[in-house]
């Protein structure tokens, strides 16, 4: 094989050369109107600079010095380099009073114009946007996303591009990180599923779905031809994983509740006793937040012969991975057991505006995954390489201000706060449950899709549920049940059975009632 | 197979039966020390409320009703459920000079205490931080993040939870999200890249990372038994997305200029006729700045008897995918030519605090990769699934308040300073070079481990580079080629040859100068 290497000559060009002439030849990527009108612009006045000398974003010794550099006609270089059109002044056409009301109204969002936008009409569509997004707050009830945070005091972060490259206990090479911020986060998360700092490796994700990948992947490195299992409730991204990452997976049956059905897990271990078990369990279900049993699992692929090395347990934490440990009673998630991984998302109980998450797995395996990256100066195992700094500093900041304490009266409200909502849809004849140690409340789905969308609710099948989340008041659930109450009238004839959704004993059907 | 669906009973349990009856018992996750004062001070007032009463987050009314739902007694209630401990002031030990001291230098972020932090105290911590990312900030010099951007006026967004959950062509059931912004993005992408609405899918993503993963693997399940072909100099996604969904892989040689070598392309071609082709195209090279020319990859694949159903091409065009529209005689990004999908990062070029990216492709191929997701009423052809509603709208606010005039200015700044960096550090006698339309500087590698850090350089081999971005003044070049001139005299012996890195011609070593 012919080695062509340095064959091509490599030539270092002037930056005269690589600009057009005329400014409209760049604007590739303009509608096409507007490109004609530019065009047609620019053809009449073919030898004039069309740009305000004003307003420059390069000070004059800068450019002075380019021009030097180049040996480029200071008035040559003017007229090639625009520098900028930052204060150019919108014309009163622009600004009518009919271009600002469609603006607002109709959300002019398009970006078509090839002249900067005028900051005060971007602050009116800003304005506008965030007002209807006030209003919708008030009614998401259908998602597990806490929205009572403040993080005002970290706008100032705002300001920096921060990126934790890499692995966040070796940095890297790009300074603007917040490392430091994330392994503290880390840490407390290694705390609360007990295991020590040391034993354990893990990052802040870009949410579950990440979290899933990495703790899939990982169980994937460590017994390359293991079997995917995961119940049939499981969050879409489970499925998603399995493809992408080409493992062969068995969705096993699920309980009324939700819950992993322990005798269908056992039957398909034992039907796939050759292949190691990859198992994803869920802390709760996406849907009805049940919890699957890691101790009844365990002792699943005990009795199912498969030893410690022939499976890896990976816990889909999403929404309950943060709030079980603040619960009497509670299954114990914990690194004391046998699992190899345990994810949360960040958004959902904490609350972050960007969608955020945290996985934790045993420092052992990371080796496999790793991969020394000298552009960064750090090692990588993680999935997406480039990653949030604010993340880590929103979740730092949530756990900091509030304290265990905090933390513990939140989910104490909205554990009640559920059970308030499932009492007063029982008292309206309406089938709901709650699983033991959910926040999330199931219900017979509405059938007006106007409703649904008005309350965000989320829906599958015969059903839709509530997750009670810290910004859910008691007047939102009393105002979304009258609301249910009222308009169920209209489409309701006889209660729709729910036993083989909710359980026999959550059903308000005429059999079971 | 037995089903045991409905066979467990489903117990809905009152919420007083789910938390402890003191406080410390749900402080699993605290520290060891910190655990064990908590437990001696709560064994110390078994049954003391130890939390004022003050600065409750839910009113009376609210919590007469949950009172009364469940039968508590008002009083049990409040021992139980400790609501808030918002408004407790810190001790004067707390507050002491010492400690904010500690607080500000050892940058005491851990997240130990089992109460809230308060809120000066957070704010000194993020006050101390925000300054030393400023003074970091003006030496951010080898990473091509542009650091130039002000988003003040979208602070208000960061209120909310935004989520773009599943297809942004279809929307979701989860009212919060910046959708219409993020389709008003994709389109202004599809038009730069030359492809009709209606034609082509896309979405907002998290990074570079995943654009690559995302396009690659639309091209494995396009062609199944395809083998991935990247050259050598690819960013080190490439590598990591192959090994993650499991493709074979082929590394071709890389010119010195960094582009792929077409020869090694094509003996790789040939040596792997049977199966098809997914060719990875670097936009240009993440170390070198390099193009891979993709008129004469098509040219390969004809002569090598690939045709067009037998090929995917992705482009990965994270910095320059943006800026070759604005160069004249650049070579054209369009979907004019056979290619499958581009993918860019946003924090790089378009600059954006927080990592984000583009991912176009034909909307024909989108349909292999989606599956319907009743959960979010919408259809899932991401790979996270839950996106993030703020980067789209940053992307929109960075498109709208530039236009393409301002992006245009951007360029040729940027390309304008990488050529005056060359041209400082060739008469400063230093080996460097700068492909054609890069605004990446590459040079002699400085043996200074403190130097390399405290301008951020990025390192590989005997080469590091400066990536000439918006924030990057003729001041800071300045400073930078002064100092290390000045560095240089103490580890410089002889100039170390680098013909094999960035061609006889820019090598300053006594054979080639």
């Amino acid at each position: 094989m012919e080695n062509s290497k340095g064959k091509r000559a490599m030539a270092t060009t002037h930056a005269t050369e690589l600009f057009p002439t005329v400014a409209v030849t760049m604007c590739t990527g303009e509608t096409q109107a507007n490109l004609a009108s530019l065009i047609t612009h620019n053809k009449e006045t073919p030898n004039q600079c069309n740009f305000p000398q004003h307003g420059n974003i390069m000070d004059n010794s800068i450019k002075k010095s380019v021009t030097k550099s180049f040996n480029i006609p200071k008035e040559d270089c003017i007229m090639q380099l625009p520098w900028v059109v930052n204060n150019v002044k919108p014309s009163r056409e622009d600004e009518s009073q009919a271009d600002i009301q469609e603006n607002i109204q109709q959300m002019s969002l398009a970006i078509v114009k090839c002249t900067e936008e005028a900051k005060d009409k971007l602050a009116q569509v800003i304005t506008h946007n965030v007002e209807t997004l006030s209003q919708r707050k008030s009614h998401v009830l259908g998602y597990p996303v806490n929205q009572e945070f403040d993080y005002d005091a970290l706008a100032p972060f705002l300001h920096f591009h921060l990126n934790n490259a890499g692995d966040p206990f070796t940095g890297s090479s790009y300074t603007l990180n917040s490392s430091k911020f994330e392994v503290c986060v880390l840490d407390w998360f290694a705390n609360l599923w007990e295991i020590e700092k040391g034993e354990y490796w893990g990052y802040v994700t870009t949410g579950g779905t990440e979290g899933n990948l990495h703790g899939i992947l990982t169980g994937r490195e460590q017994l390359p031809d293991g079997i995917l299992y995961t119940s049939q409730d499981s969050h879409y991204s489970i499925f998603k994983v399995a493809r992408m990452c080409r493992m062969k997976c068995v969705t096993v049956d699920s309980l009324v509740s939700g819950e992993i059905d322990y005798v269908n897990l056992k039957a398909s271990l034992l039907a796939n006793k050759d292949k190691p078990a990859i198992i994803n369990l869920n802390i709760g279900t996406t849907m009805k937040g049940a919890i699957d049993d890691i101790d009844r699992v365990l002792q699943t692929l005990e009795e199912t012969g498969f030893s410690c090395d022939r499976f890896y347990i990976h816990c889909d934490g999403a929404l309950f991975g943060v709030m079980l440990p603040f619960l009497k009673q509670a299954p114990k998630i914990t690194f004391k057991k046998p699992i190899g991984s345990i994810t949360i998302s960040g958004h959902k109980f904490l609350g972050c505006p960007i969608p955020c998450g945290v996985v934790i797995t045993r420092v052992g395996y990371i080796n496999t995954l790793s991969r020394n990256v000298e552009y960064i100066a750090s090692r990588d195992a993680t999935i997406t390489g480039s990653r949030s700094g604010h993340t880590p500093i929103f979740l730092w900041y949530a756990l900091k201000e509030r304290g265990l304490r905090g933390l513990q009266n939140e989910v104490q409200k909205c554990m009640m706060s559920a059970r308030y909502l499932q009492r007063r849809l029982h008292d309206a004849g309406i089938s709901a449950m709650v699983n033991k140690f959910s926040n999330i409340v199931v219900f017979e789905k509405p059938l007006d899709e106007d409703f649904v969308h008005k309350w965000s609710l989320a829906c599958k099948e015969n059903i839709a549920h509530v997750v009670v989340m810290q910004h859910v008041t008691i007047e939102m659930l009393d105002s979304f049940v009258n609301e249910f109450i009222q308009k169920r009238r209209i489409w309701f004839k006889n209660p729709l059975c729910l036993s083989e959704d909710i359980g026999a004993e959550n059903c308000a059907c005429i059999a079971h009632n």
